[in-house]
């Protein structure tokens, strides 16, 4: 393998396949990152099993030569340490020649001849079935991840907790997160798919974290196409494919409470920051808690730490509440994640009961988001 | 005790002061930050044992009224805890009042009862002797600080090495520091001082790294006071006091190679990135060496790492060389870690010989500083 290339190009490439590569894999090949050179383009590859990334990056950008190609090939580079060595080379075409597994990097009078990874050892990459398929913008599908990634579950004894139930059923697609103290649940009409297109499939937290790096801040076309047991996704010049969590998700729907004794909409802002600041108190103890006292057209909140004191805040809200006032205690830290998921101006906050599952809306109903928090039992 | 303050000052005081505190004291009031207020001012106090910091705002500012005193009085309040809610107080005149340990900190409609610290506890802070002092720019002390701190000792076995040797003798100020591998001095001339004031100190890198965060980036007058084992800073409203360490600096004037065999020229940024990148293949080693070749106008660089491979690297410069080919091992960190505290255009190289001392100093001669390097003895 031979090539001259330019190195801001080279670099977003190595960039974008190294955040999905990681260093404490059993494949010693599987650590560095894999390059393809075809007649024509160079495919960079990244992968740590359960995810696989390619990158293509062809030889012209319109008129302009990025990839001088000499002599095809293939090599697996040391992931970190490439990307140094590329990272600081002083000329702006880097010329690169690999030799068995010895890869000779070029750029001025810097050389440097450095060991790469055993290339038949390097695991072969899935093929893609494009038989289903659909379209979403990157922004909407960010959102998505930002409104039920935080709410999937961290080392649960069930894996299936910690990845993002996804189905799509009826041109809707709704998505559904929870830690079983918590739920989020998102739906959206999807217009453009064929009504006969059904799907329920888990995708792993960690997966979703990946392709929301790379589809950050824009605002594009994303495809994606789905298997029994994968999911793909191809932006731009990049394909992504997971393994799915396999299992039966918990049904969620009768977690939702719909009857309710106390309803509040309150400034999403004052909200949050009323709680962030009374939970300094208790933000060190174990469940941070905050007890909510709902009482016509006021809000107070308290919390206490044995160690630190005591604080109070009071907001005004609209409050609905029959029975008097309505006392609840909530952790501060999961309060606040579900107002910054809903992203709305002004909350909806439905109490079923001091005990019981309670619900939060965005009050415009602009999106279909649903947030389900459980109190906590003891103040 | 009891005030009404203005959130922004209020806030600028206790960072500055929270800088220098440390949690990990056996005074437990002293991981706190006093606040003293008196009828016209108020004075917050930290201190770790060896630094002490006082940091005064007064009730006015021309005409604004900053504090509101309504009762003076002293408290000793818990230092993150209580940044946390002066940081979030939503409003921004903050009342704060003091009854025995309890301090009530209300904002708007928020409102904090916290325990501080026992007043009887916290620490005396020293009298200013104030007989001996001269006058400094920060700016210029601030290059000193720079140029000295990275060289001191870590975790050494003589304390006299983790500080910087200070030496004011003839008008001139002479800054010294060792880690007994390399060393670093800086002198220069005092227009405005008394010929008759002498001293010989050293001045502990923690109180040093301290001065360094209050001076950044600041051009003003700096105000220094001695005594036999603590040195005195005022800097604006800032009072900065640290406990010297005592002994004897060992004589370092005898490290200074002054027969050289061998001289280079070079651009600083040249050298400085060829190090940093030939040491990518060497930095993860024990000692992260590079060998330097000089010859008749060429720097070679080389490096090598069993694991990773080689690198190579070139640059022209003026040299001086009257025996041929001179070969050196060095410390890429420290060398690199020279250049940058040399900060000139030009550097001049000289070495007296390949298993000895060599040193590293501005071409133009514009600041009197001098880096003395050992090479490393096997490569």
């Amino acid at each position: 393998m031979k090539f001259n290339i330019i190195k801001k190009n080279f670099l977003e490439g190595l960039n974008t396949v190294s955040k999905i590569i990681v260093q404490n894999t059993v494949n010693e090949s599987q650590k560095g990152i894999k390059i393809e050179l075809y007649k024509d383009k160079m495919i960079l590859k990244g992968s740590d099993s359960m995810v696989f990334m390619e990158y293509s990056l062809a030889a012209f950008d319109e008129d302009k030569e990025i990839i001088t190609i000499i002599e095809e090939g293939q090599a697996v580079v040391p992931t970190n340490y490439f990307l140094d060595i590329i990272r600081k080379a002083p000329t702006e075409i880097i010329e690169i020649e690999s030799n068995n597994q010895t890869i000779k990097i070029k750029s001025g009078k810097s050389e440097f001849n450095i060991q790469g990874y055993d290339i038949d050892e390097y695991p072969d990459f899935p093929i893609i079935d494009k038989s289903n398929k659909f379209n979403m913008n990157t922004k909407v599908f960010n959102d998505i991840i930002r409104e039920t990634l935080f709410c999937t579950a961290v080392n649960d004894q069930r894996p299936i907790l910690e990845g993002v139930n996804v189905i799509l059923e009826n041109k809707f697609l709704t998505a559904t997160s929870t830690d079983s103290h918590r739920l989020s649940k998102r739906r959206l009409l999807l217009e453009n798919i064929d009504e006969s297109q059904n799907f329920n499939i888990i995708i792993p937290r960690k997966s979703l974290q990946s392709i929301q790096k790379i589809i950050e801040n824009t605002d594009e076309d994303l495809e994606i196409y789905y298997e029994e047991n994968r999911i793909v996704f191809v932006y731009r010049n990049i394909i992504y494919s997971a393994i799915l969590i396999s299992g039966k998700y918990p049904n969620t729907e009768k977690l939702v409470p719909s009857i309710f004794e106390c309803t509040v909409v309150a400034n999403s802002k004052e909200m949050y920051y009323a709680v962030d600041r009374v939970a300094l108190v208790s933000k060190d103890e174990k469940n941070d808690i905050v007890k909510l006292a709902i009482n016509d057209g006021i809000v107070n909140l308290y919390a206490y730490s044995k160690e630190l004191g005591t604080a109070e805040e009071e907001f005004f809200a609209e409050t609905y509440n029959e029975e008097g006032k309505f006392e609840i205690a909530v952790s501060a830290k999961f309060l606040k994640e579900a107002i910054s998921a809903i992203n709305s101006e002004n909350v909806i906050v439905k109490f079923s009961g001091e005990l019981t599952a309670f619900i939060i809306q965005p009050s415009d109903y602009h999106r279909d988001i649903i947030e389900v928090l459980l109190p906590v039992r003891t103040y």
